[in-house]
């Protein structure tokens, strides 16, 4: 494709991630099919020389810390077609004006599912097996009876929301053999049937629930749905995973259950977020807390970069975009 | 079937763990296909009434903390033509004599291989997240800026031991995204390739890996098969894994290596086991140490019966064992 021909494009993004987002080979990738106005990524939209430079953009690819795309902005883009997302949530700077003027949005959250997917596996079949509390007793001088100790097999899962995540993470317990109850009010039975699921209704899940993991998006209406009346509801012994959003949980009645020992839980994400020091889920035996890592992280944020560089070739060649997101689905996205 | 044609059957295994390994129902399985001579778990074979029930005895169903089948022993059981280990290593109890008198032996090791690769992947997953060392950092203030971290693609994860718990793992590290470098005196590098795994040979793959997750038997030749010297060869960040037995590891080089801060450790045995109060490896932030849990526990233990009455009722169908174990095999099992 001879340069004059491809269309003009700009990276906006945090310039820290960036170099992992989009390294050499990506951004060559990148450099043949779009001409970029930088090879910098912009972090802001407001300085008149990036203005001045939106003038010509057709394609924008965005990242983590992208600046909002306001109104002014996009008055100075009048070419711009499409906006493609090299990271999760578009919530930040992706609001419905976009799609009011006919731009085409897509998100790599499909990238970054796996490694959450891989993560939350990892850390149920840990929990069940009680591994974070046996270690501690063992360092303490217990080494507990070999073999009288919780297992996973039997073990009922309850998965809340039946997301991008929550959907592979379903299928991936059930070829592990535990059972897995799901909630989510845009499934329905023949639909929770089909990946290997019993839907049933959150109180119910609770009841039910060994195990119960999160994976439902941060909204107004899913903020506390995990609150003191439904840790209740959890059966003795059983265990919280959250690595979604902190929001679901109300962390105050969580800790008043933790603190009890009736409880175990696991978050790799809480609210507020960072959790202050010296917080008491931080001294409790029974909790686990590490700092918001399920997601792509280090050698694995080049994910992210090789999907959205599809997405753009896609794009370009007229091919569907394999991460489009609709105005619709504004309001029910993570 | 009548009564009369039944064989005779005697278990024999540590009480305390009858109970969980042959519950209720697989009993009445049990006792539907064999002559059981006592409800009762056997403990001890050096007392007069024992000895006078082996002497009918066709089927012996043993597990954890069965007493060794010993010269006496075999000679007060003139009818046995099977042992059927419901449990994983017969090598506590089960000598060259058994194999000599022609008594079929069978192991339910394949059962108890599932949950240790399950354990090992998880492990896996999570060190190479750093999210033991971040968790402990996150709880003494310290949240390191989202995103700037290790992460598990593109990673190297050496296999030492392609037994049936390092061939399964091996699968599941290939779907997983890993690249994969094994070692085993066993495997041709043809048979590897088909596993999706490079064979080397350990000094090579101590070099290339960052993950070395040890699933080889314990026997003489492979006491502290990492010792200092190969502990040495792995690149600075690197992780050990060991959920196999504690002596295939150097313990003290282990500790001096790990309390550099150079490599990380996640050990499920050690030698010695239990490790002593106080052992400066539970001190120390980048090593992280479970009570040998990994194999079959609690609700899992039920794994080895099903096995084991599973291998009953085929020995008496006229069907091959599926856990047939050969005297030539003593030598090289875990």
């Amino acid at each position: 494709m001879r340069k004059a021909e491809r269309p003009v494009g700009m990276i906006a993004m945090s310039r820290v991630f960036a170099p992992a987002v989009l390294p050499d080979d990506l951004m060559s990738r990148l450099g043949s099919c779009i001409d970029l106005v930088g090879t910098e990524a912009v972090e802001s939209f407001a300085d008149p020389g990036t203005l001045h430079r939106l003038e010509t953009v057709e394609v924008l690819v965005t990242g983590w810390s992208c600046p909002p795309l306001t109104a002014q902005m996009l008055d100075a883009s009048p070419r711009l077609r499409v906006v493609v997302h090299a990271a999760g949530s578009i919530k930040a700077h992706v609001g419905p004006e976009v799609f009011a003027r006919g731009i085409a949005v897509s998100s790599a959250a499909d990238a970054n599912a796996e490694p959450v997917v891989d993560f939350t596996l990892a850390v149920i079949t840990l929990a069940g097996k009680r591994a974070f509390g046996l270690a501690l007793e063992y360092a303490a001088g217990r080494f507990a009876s070999f073999g009288q100790r919780a297992g996973n097999d039997g073990r009922v899962v309850g998965v809340v929301g039946a997301s991008r995540i929550g959907r592979r993470l379903i299928v991936r317990l059930v070829a592990a053999g535990f059972r897995v109850l799901v909630t989510d009010p845009y499934l329905d039975s023949v639909q929770a049937g089909r990946l290997g699921a019993e839907l049933v209704d959150l109180d119910e899940l609770c009841r039910r629930s060994d195990v119960l993991t999160l994976h439902a998006p941060q909204l107004p209406q899913t903020r506390h749905m995990v609150d003191g009346r439904r840790l209740k509801l959890l059966p003795d012994g059983a265990i919280v995973v959250n690595t979604a959003r902190g929001s679901l949980v109300d962390t105050d009645a969580l800790t008043r259950e933790c603190a009890t020992g009736r409880i175990d839980a696991y978050l790799d994400v809480t609210e507020p977020e960072p959790l202050p020091v010296g917080h008491l889920l931080f001294d409790l035996p029974n909790v686990w807390i590490t700092p918001h890592l399920a997601g792509v992280q280090g050698s694995e944020i080049r994910r992210l970069g090789v999907f959205a560089v599809g997405e753009v070739e896609r794009f370009i060649a007229g091919e569907p975009l394999l991460g489009a997101v609709h105005v619709d689905q504004l309001d029910a996205l993570a």
